[in-house]
């Protein structure tokens, strides 16, 4: 009793200090009323709202294009205009590809014709609504028809594939069949197409995702046997947005370029499958067993092949274009009305998406609702804010990119920060983003509660952290962000400092793009009465007003230091043990070790031993890790708060400015729409960041000249970034 | 080519090397006559006979006391006289239950009546003999007849039950249902009881044994939905041997204890199952989803319960006595008679056995043929061969404990060293041991060549390692013994230096005691041309002959002193390990880390604190090794086999008790049986060793008082071994 006294004592005393503690950006006083103000937000906040839109919102399917898609933008454009924004619907024609033709019959040694449907389960309305949804399918893959012996890739990343060279196994001619997870599924027909293969299927094992992991739908949270992962699988990490548009708006009257031959669809015909239609392909695989990790958790043996499993897959989609409509609510900042902090949420879903969007986008017009009960007591934010929601997210991001290309100009120039958020479930809050804004948000994520345990939710994280066998967390983390939801073109594009937020890790499922990600579903499984969903309005609600009442743009460089130059070792690490690593596997091939140990009766395909790794000149990234280092305590947070309003503002310009300086306008290698040298999604990986990744993928990809170029840019990238810092202490001073 | 030319050189120079270079207890001279008799000893090996001999051994289950068993006996027996050896068959009469009533069914929610039986299949004649096959069960389960809820308890091993106790679940007045491996069978039951449980489930799931590692028998070598692992429950870390006659032979006329209460029978009844049979058990199941790491190979959601699935258990066993046959074949020495190499496998099998024991049976046949052999030639050994096929080794290590409980005093005063095989297959030598001997076993590891690969036995256990990513080896290292075969009474029991030998690694399968250990089996996945048999007949042969003919018996210190410091290092860890272990723990009960963790709608019990790990006195431990490293570089092999034939004689008189010294009259506690205080099987592991067990095993009982008596004991024990080491290099001074 006295131990649980002691601890509830500690828990008061810390919430008080964080409390009574300055803001960042905020001298006291407005500190005080900033404070305020949120308590005041707070109190406006309805769970209820959450429940009631979202059951609106997923009622029908609503992918991009469909009736119920326009429903849900006009729905959603009337809240905005009753609460008071000035609100635009743009619309930009986009390419969306949907399907005509889908055949997938397993022909040889057996025969079995897959289903490639979800049924409608009992208890769940919704998913008896089959006629208005689209059917399983991956969009942007090529029309085609291809029949060939089928191999089994596991997840179909790089290193499956060095396990099938070992074993002289070649995908070329076949199709592959290859498991969702390990990487984001657009990697898979990429890869698969770059090793000759001619058609590929992606399946949701039910080890990774299915009865392995608990009951299945509707009797549980996960995936049933027919249950099938819908996706984009367009070249993500080369470029996103509407294919016919690179760069560009999909403006009326905007060249489009050819569709045939365009470099972001497939090469190859891909189509997902359930672990229903999967298990007879691969019951019919003979050939070597698979590696101890690839077997999944299907009762038969997991073997690669090739054959005797011979398949015929067909597909064809309408090649349309379709609108995506960007719903854009503005309230003008009473202050600096050319600094934007924008928070958006996409809106179209692959069916009903009750938990994908609609989770993260209920969240967004509670926010904007309660903003606009604050306007009417007589507030308004010093900037503007700008709320959206976006069109044709699913197929790759398109309703965002195509505005952010279209405003590109007006975008580089008054936006400060955006804020994104997307599916949300319960939990525990997860938050990537620009480590500039890591100290600024972990003040909220100390102050916001949790729901359910009480406590900060930065104490919850901590524990979590704790019962994992990890140390306590004394700052929230943010993690670095990849790719996969709409703050891609604003950050990586454009180089505009931005979040991603959301809970999980309290409510995992198996519906992720099936015809089961419905209210239903949200409503037993993901956050019943929307108390972590109330919370996220508060974090996100925090940031925004925070970044847009600030006196000084809360920025800081102290965690983005520390960040940078973690990633920095990282890279340097990596050449390093890529360097031994090699030198250990060539003298495996040179010492005859691989035919040593090959078992009875298997093959064997002793790799080609690779170029030594050189030693790489790292002095210019050294060289600016450390100037960073050295300037990043030298800025004086609570002076600038002091200065006159002319200092403020041209720190504040500078700031809005600084997470581009960590771009460069070529862009990184073969991908020149990806201009950030920091974080970028994988090229082999897909939503996966790469964190330095000009110089990063160049070593992974064993391309040392290229590493050696991309150093020297980002050394002098980091210089620039460390001019602007010096700028702005300078001020302060 | 060049490099190809480079490596065979090398690999041709360095076996010249091995070749010419000295043998550990040989002059010059005797080793180069030593060689040219292990060149002959090879010459007169058949792989053949190896094929022949299981055949017949094989041909029918010979189970202790069945009518074949007592053919196999006279086989050998008569085998072993035609080749010239004096031979001696003592019966020992055991206890040896087997199945009278076995009944196991579902009774609720639904029902299902076990099969228990492992039905014959399509190409293996021998599957079809179940009339004189014992059917699956657990020998040395008591009767019983339980009805009761079901709790899934993973592995049934002490971190599982910790798992159970977090999520408030407790197995008290119910049936557990454990999956074989993580332990030694008899420890399931054992702690099930520990815990208040009344009946033990064990079934095989295919996940570790059966259809996720690939084909099942017959279409391949893994365990099929019907194969039941039998095998024995008796307490054996406790002690093995007959029940009724602790620590003395089961010799005619010897008394026997109770049988009702004995303290070495399980405390609760315990049947073995196949997958087929748990199946439904596990699908009637609900409760919590069991932990990621608890979930096999089935196709369901693995759920702990506890129920609703309930089960109704009955078994009954006649408790008769049986005939425990020993083959003892001696072939005297013509120098030291009175020091003997013993060299044995057991011959009684569950079922046919062709694996287990069968294939390193004949490998003790063949060896003992060759050797006759040498004698023909005129040749004699050194010292005296005793070859042993010991019976009733699968119930508990019976023959072999109770003749050595019975020879006790003369092996004491004979034994140099024992020499075991069982189960063999093709790979790589495995080889555990007494460490004063690993530099002695090294020797032949360079020497006998791998038959399918070439090169030395250490040079493909190399290549295993550097495969594996590890580094290469230098040398070949013997594993520390724990038990589960019969090197345990001579080793653990009397501190006879011993050695456990056979091939593994690329042979494996599903039949380990079940219907399916055939010979058809075996010759299809185990050795099917025996070439790995017939490499550890030389093996196996140098072992002995080395050991039978070494002037100075090849002992030494360096390898024993670097591997004992190790397990010294090992222990200190654990305390150190434990106690902040122990404090972080602790710390996540006192600041409630437990309770903010707990996912929606799962129970929590948060487990009491535990008592802060003390800083225990290492000293005694230490102070032993460090003397012991400071002589152990001080003996100089070579100048003892200079030395006059009297002092060897003394040298030797001392090196064949010195194993010996480390073991203690008093035993471990609460197992006296077990006197060797450097190796011994773990309590709560069974076959899996635990060196330095009194102290180690302390420490993880939490047991700060006794881990202190321990450390002390342990500290006398290493004293003593010191004075004795000193001796023999003051010997060769």
């Amino acid at each position: 009793m006295r131990l649980l006294f002691c601890s509830f004592f500690l828990l008061t005393a810390l919430n008080a200090a964080a409390q009574s503690a300055g803001l960042l950006g905020f001298s006291p006083t407005a500190a005080e009323e900033q404070r305020a103000l949120e308590a005041k937000f707070d109190g406006y906040l309805k769970a209820g709202n959450l429940d009631e839109w979202m059951k609106y919102l997923s009622a029908e399917p609503h992918h991009v294009g469909s009736p119920y898609d326009k429903k849900v933008v006009d729905f959603m454009a009337e809240k905005f205009r009753s609460w008071g924004f000035e609100v635009k619907v743009e619309r930009f024609d986009v390419l969306f590809p949907t399907p005509k033709i889908r055949e997938l019959e397993l022909i040889a040694p057996t025969k079995y014709t897959a289903l490639l449907q979800e049924p409608p389960v009992a208890g769940d309305p919704y998913t008896e609504q089959t006629a208005a949804a689209l059917p399983p399918y991956n969009c942007f893959s090529i029309d085609g028809e291809v029949t060939a012996e089928l191999v089994f890739v596991n997840y179909g990343i790089p290193a499956d594939y060095e396990e099938l060279e070992k074993r002289g196994i070649s995908v070329k001619g076949k199709i592959v069949l290859a498991k969702y997870q390990g990487s984001w599924r657009g990697i898979k027909p990429k890869l698969a197409a770059e090793k000759g293969a001619i058609g590929c299927l992606i399946y949701s094992d039910p080890a990774d995702d299915g009865y392995v992991q608990g009951a299945t739908y509707p009797d549980g949270a996960y995936k049933n046997e027919y249950g099938v992962q819908r996706g984009a699988v367009m070249d993500l990490p080369m470029q996103p947005g509407d294919p016919l548009t690179p760069g560009y708006g999909a403006v009326e009257g905007a060249e489009r370029v050819p569709r045939v031959g365009n470099p972001v669809l497939t090469k190859i015909p891909v189509l997902p499958i359930s672990y229903h239609d999967a298990q007879p392909l691969l019951e019919a695989l003979a050939g070597p067993v698979a590696p101890a990790s690839w077997r999944g958790g299907l009762p038969l043996t997991y073997r690669i092949g090739p054959g005797p499993a011979k398949v015929h897959l067909k597909l064809a989609f309408n090649w349309d274009l379709a609108p995506a409509y960007d719903v854009i609510a503005t309230l003008r900042g009473r202050t600096y009305p050319d600094e934007w902090i924008i928070r958006g949420n996409h809106h179209d879903a692959w069916v009903h998406g009750a938990n994908d969007p609609i989770s993260g986008m209920v969240t967004v017009l509670e926010e904007a609702r309660a903003v606009s009960e604050l306007v009417k007591t007589g507030w308004r934010p010093a900037r503007t804010l700008v709320y959206c929601a976006w069109g044709a997210e699913e197929p790759g991001l398109l309703g965002s990119t195509e505005w952010v290309e279209t405003h590109a100009g007006e975008l580089t120039q008054k936006a400060v920060a955006y804020i994104n958020t997307d599916a949300t479930g319960r939990g525990y809050l997860r938050a990537g983003g620009s480590h500039t804004l890591e100290k600024f948000f972990g003040e909220i994520t100390t102050e916001v509660q949790d729901p359910t345990h009480g406590g900060s939710l930065l104490e919850r994280r901590s524990a979590q952290s704790r019962a994992a066998g990890g140390n306590a967390l004394t700052s929230f983390p943010l993690y670095a962000l990849g790719s996969g939801s709409d703050y891609s073109p604003f950050f990586q594009h454009l180089g505009i400092a931005s979040f991603n937020l959301g809970f999980s890790g309290e409510s995992s499922g198996g519906e992720y793009h099936t015809m089961y990600d419905s209210y239903e579903h949200y409503k037993r499984f993901k956050d019943p009465d929307f108390r972590y969903g109330a919370t996220l309005v508060k974090v996100a609600g925090r940031t925004t007003l925070r970044l847009a009442n600030a006196e000084v743009l809360p920025f800081e460089f102290s965690r983005f230091s520390k960040t940078i130059t973690g990633y920095g070792q990282e890279v340097m690490a990596l050449a390093d043990n890529l360097r031994e690593a090699t030198a250990k596997e060539n003298a495996l091939i040179r010492d005859g070790i691989y035919e040593k140990v090959v078992r009875p009766g298997e093959t064997l395909n002793v790799p080609e031993p690779k170029a030594e790794v050189p030693f790489l000149n790292f002095a210019p990234l050294q060289t600016g890790l450390r100037r960073i280092a050295g300037l990043a305590d030298q800025y004086d947070a609570n002076a600038a708060t002091k200065l006159s309003a002319t200092d403020r503002r041209q720190i504040n310009q500078l700031f809005k400015d600084l997470e581009r300086s960590l771009t460069r306008p070529e862009g990184l290698p073969r991908r020149p729409w990806f201009v950030h040298h920091v974080y970028a999604p994988g090229f082999y990986t897909g939503y996966g960041v790469k964190t330095l990744p000009g110089v990063r993928e160049a070593i992974e990809q064993r391309n040392y000249e290229e590493a050696q170029e991309q150093i020297i840019k980002l050394g002098e990238v980091l210089a620039g970034y460390a001019d602007r810092m010096a700028k702005i202490i300078a001020l302060t001073e």
